[in-house]
């Protein structure tokens, strides 16, 4: 015996989920079913209005409902700077520690060539061509410290040089609170590489 | 800066669900993004599907889109024996073993007095109807080895008792491919408790 097809179909859909397992897809939808019918619709609302209701901004990539977003537009913020993430999420991640008061750029992806993502398929262009027509000095690059984020952050590296403008990259070391002890190799070692006179 | 409100009511709704913490969320409402717009609504579509299509089964209360259920309206199934699961998902994990021919009675539920549920909240009283209507020899308990589920299990005998019928519960022990050493006491205690002469 299987779920009836209804519960069968809303399984799969949840299981296409990014981290959503089987195990976890059943729970999921058997929730679901013990919600209020309005909560479902609500939720099912919720889905498509932000589908269909959120854009990009089209200078700096980021998820907005406005164009161009509230950062791009903020008469606050410091037009000489910014700093370059590969996902919204990133983004947020960044706002959040208020520190950063510049811009920013989505690349929305990492370069990255056994999945077939080149540099055209990232926003890269677009980044070269505000580098072009704003007045930027800096670019802080604050990519994943993965293979894909290491490769991305070389390839703008040397594209941006020309420029003649500052180009950085977000440290790696040490995360705040953890124990050397448990730390692994790789993380030693670029700590080690990158450490600072005192 | 924060997310645009369509997506910070998304990533709520996620967050409503079972097992779904806040990083989560926002991971599952920014791919819903990222999904084609067709596949969303079809996603969203599901939803509201098997809220409004899937029914309970009047007689075992398992899920069903019919009436009763394909379980309790089979011909081929044992309808002497009723095994007791606490939530639809439990009969279908016992449905996937392929070894159980006989009926089901999902009770919807545990009794659980710290969460104010008593036994009027879940179906005991449909369970015992059926025991007198329906020409039932045995009664199987497979209830989690929570407190909870060790709770209804005993209130449930209780009540079946004078009904001169077996009630039997699945057995607690070790599970297969695990080892001693990292078995927890509590089931090593009832292992030993419900040990088996050979």
């Amino acid at each position: 015996m299987e779920y009836t097809k209804p519960l069968q179909k809303l399984i799969e859909y949840f299981q296409k989920l990014p981290s959503i397992g089987p195990k976890t897809a059943q729970r999921l939808a058997l929730h679901i079913l013990k919600m209020d019918k309005s909560e479902v619709e609500n939720f099912a609302g919720a889905m498509i209005e932000a589908k269909t209701t959120i854009k990009y901004c089209s200078n700096c990539f980021n998820i907005s409902s406005s164009d161009p977003c509230e950062i791009c537009s903020s008469i606050s913020r410091n037009k000489e700077t910014i700093c370059v993430v590969s996902e919204a999420k990133d983004l947020i991640a960044i706002e959040k520690t208020n520190e950063y008061n510049g811009l920013y750029h989505v690349l929305q992806g990492l370069i990255s060539p056994i999945d077939g993502i080149g540099p055209d398929d990232i926003k890269v262009k677009e980044l070269l061509n505000r580098v072009h027509k704003e007045n930027i000095k800096e670019i802080i690059l604050a990519l994943n410290p993965s293979v894909e984020g290491e490769a991305t952050a070389l390839y703008l590296s040397k594209l941006l040089k020309p420029f003649g403008i500052k180009v950085s990259r977000i440290a790696y070391g040490i995360p705040l609170g953890s124990e050397l002890e448990y730390t692994d190799e790789l993380t030693l070692i670029r700590a080690l590489e990158s450490r600072l006179e005192m």
